[in-house]
């Protein structure tokens, strides 16, 4: 039926699509298919007791407060909590280099309100994050992309890209979403020495990065930066950071945070004060209470090792299962890894069989900005249990040889 | 120190000003004064403890669920509650008209996201929510507006803006901030008539009309308009309403919703997509799990007895102390009323008086979209107990009248 809002939609809104994922996720309701198609966090490793005795005491002796409205720079000792974080790395960071956001999707909504004019370029990986596609999209956003390897965005193709002018640099330096890769020291070292040179920003967006389940942590691109302007003390703010509480405590809170100079977190404020006026400070407090005291360290430990069982259980099954010619990632961390098909197969054209076979995952097309990925997919280890996880990718591996056998026969 | 952010913020940051009222705010938060600036509801009929039951309840039994990512739509039960008590005029509001918000700012956000093109004009009261300013200005939003008397807009205005061709026209119909004036019922007849002839949707933003203290309620235009079309069961959809559970639960758990056709809740989740995903499950369940079985109309009854004595205090305090030539509205509900000062004379002005006098308001100014009503304030009434309501008014006369006197003298 007409209404007489029907045709007063905004312009911008033809570049706005439903996310490919969320409407195959739909797809994916029936309970006997087994999804890798989520990025969903383990419910098992939710820490529900912490936060049910976090939520009485925070009502209870700062109910007022808590149930108010709150800043828009957010909780103040959670600022504190996470700036003290952010300096462990010897950068020296404090509460006013911390914006709080109702997730990290709303970090990169806010960036691309304060800093993307239509028509502006932002240089990508390709394949990159989705959300930021469909946050930056919105403000008219268009891309340059470079693409990655197992060691991450290949820094070789940077200078050319950077030469364009490109507002700024969105790398996720941590197994990746959707490859699972991580950037490699060097080239990290290299996107800092490139950036620096052509004047160009970086931001570094980093939700996974606490979840390694193996190696050494590397050096976020942030700290870098810093080190090699100031010695290692001062943030030198040329690279805005982001992380979030989904992936370590639970994504049902919406609790994220954005590192970024003080002018930068100014004019984000502003942005946010017109956006949502502020971040739950319910939902904030909570968080700060389950955190403190080191209990966040001892619960990321917790989640490390169901999934690092989960990733070995999926690479051990992708080995048994997959037909020659298919290939994947190795992420050392994360939720996700990332396969490809033989050159010429579609991932789009396979899901329908995939289904057929009761599995799903996410074809790879929607995570290239300029096209391309056909063949690609993303699949999460961290959501299905690992006896699931064997059987979804015997289903994946025989919808994969059915595809092929009659694209023989075709 | 500067960095490569500082020259690379987007043109729409140039309108993007820090609201008034939050920098007063600041100004305000020496506990010697008493503060009718904000707009906060009073923390003593926050209802604690039935929200430490319902967190507890939740998560025991639905922690999985609460501390997920959920649906950009929204937590179902808590949309059909909301589609149910929409519904009690009669006109007919399912789930699927319904989307849950980050609060109302969010649903402002989104509405200038997914309908303002730079340039468009939107038509709103004089004075109007400034909120919706700070919203749709960064969209590149200009106004075209109709002033307001105690019965609300004044609708023998409004034909000539509407010829203007306004993208929809923004009002508040009860209780209204800043105003505390309600549209009366033969004014909302005549917006829904010349609405419809120049074929030019509503959004009708109403955070406070079940605060009533006296009086009975005014159908909401959204069912006027429903009613002149379909003899009254089904919902047009020309009119976009806004409500909230910040007013009648509490603001820090971030909850509002947006009823509108099913054609434009697509878009606005779409749009929400990229902005924040979808609103804290957890607080959406503990929402719905609070409101449920009558206890929400039985809260808003206490919420009113608190606010009507307030507001008493506030107009019986107003009528003993203020000076000849003050004029003020008389609301019926909500947590606002309007102080006009003697021409001439400006509130800003007499802020920084009001201040060493150990009293705060919000100057009028910002809520003109156009300009003007710079001998205006908006005074709250929900957030001070009594006794203090009447030392401000006290406190808040004495700076007018020496503020009088030096302008004499001057």
């Amino acid at each position: 039926m007409p209404t007489l809002w029907d045709h007063r939609f905004a312009q911008r809104t033809h570049r706005m699509k439903s996310s490919a994922i969320r409407e195959l996720l739909k797809l994916t309701e029936d309970p006997e298919i087994i999804s890798f198609a989520g990025g969903l966090p383990a419910p098992e490793v939710f820490p529900v007791e912490e936060f049910v005795e976090a939520c009485t005491k925070v009502l209870r002796e700062k109910g007022d407060w808590a149930l108010q409205y709150g800043s828009t720079e957010g909780y103040t000792p959670l600022r504190e909590m996470i700036a003290q974080h952010t300096s462990r790395y010897g950068i020296e960071v404090t509460a006013e280099n911390i914006l709080i956001t109702s997730g990290s999707q709303q970090a990169l909504d806010l960036l691309g309100k304060v800093f993307i004019n239509p028509g502006d370029h932002i240089l990508t990986e390709s394949p990159t994050y989705l959300g930021a596609l469909q946050a930056w999209n919105l403000y008219g956003a268009e891309y340059v992309t470079v693409p990655s390897d197992d060691d991450g965005i290949i820094t070789d193709h940077l200078e050319s890209a950077l030469r364009t002018g490109p507002k700024f640099i969105y790398v996720l330096p941590n197994f990746q979403n959707p490859t699972g890769v991580t950037i490699s020291l060097e080239r990290r070292l290299k996107i800092v020495e490139l950036a620096d040179h052509y004047g160009v920003p970086i931001v570094e967006d980093d939700p996974y990065g606490q979840l390694r389940f193996e190696g050494e942590p590397l050096t976020p691109i942030e700290v870098l930066d810093s080190q090699k302007h100031h010695n290692g003390h001062c943030y030198t703010g040329n690279v805005i950071y982001l992380s979030t509480f989904s992936k370590i405590l639970a994504p049902g809170i919406r609790l994220a945070w954005v590192v970024a100079p003080p002018e930068v977190i100014r004019k984000l404020v502003m942005a946010k004060q017109g956006t949502d006026l502020h971040t739950s400070t319910f939902n904030q407090m909570v968080a700060y209470e389950v955190s403190k005291g080191g209990f966040l360290d001892r619960h990321v430990q917790k989640i490390i090792q169901v999934y690092r069982e989960r990733r070995n259980v999926m690479l051990e099954s992708l080995s048994e299962h997959m037909p020659e010619g298919v290939r994947w990632t190795h992420p050392r961390g994360g939720l996700f890894l990332w396969v490809t098909l033989p050159e010429g197969m579609s991932s789009l054209e396979l899901f329908k069989e995939a289904v057929k076979q009761k599995v799903a995952f996410v074809p790879g097309e929607s995570f290239f900005p300029c096209g391309g990925g056909e063949n690609t997919m993303r699949l999460n280890f961290s959501m299905m249990p690992p006896e699931k996880i064997n059987e979804g990718i015997s289903r994946l591996a025989r919808a994969i040889k059915n595809a092929l056998a009659s694209e023989r026969r075709g």
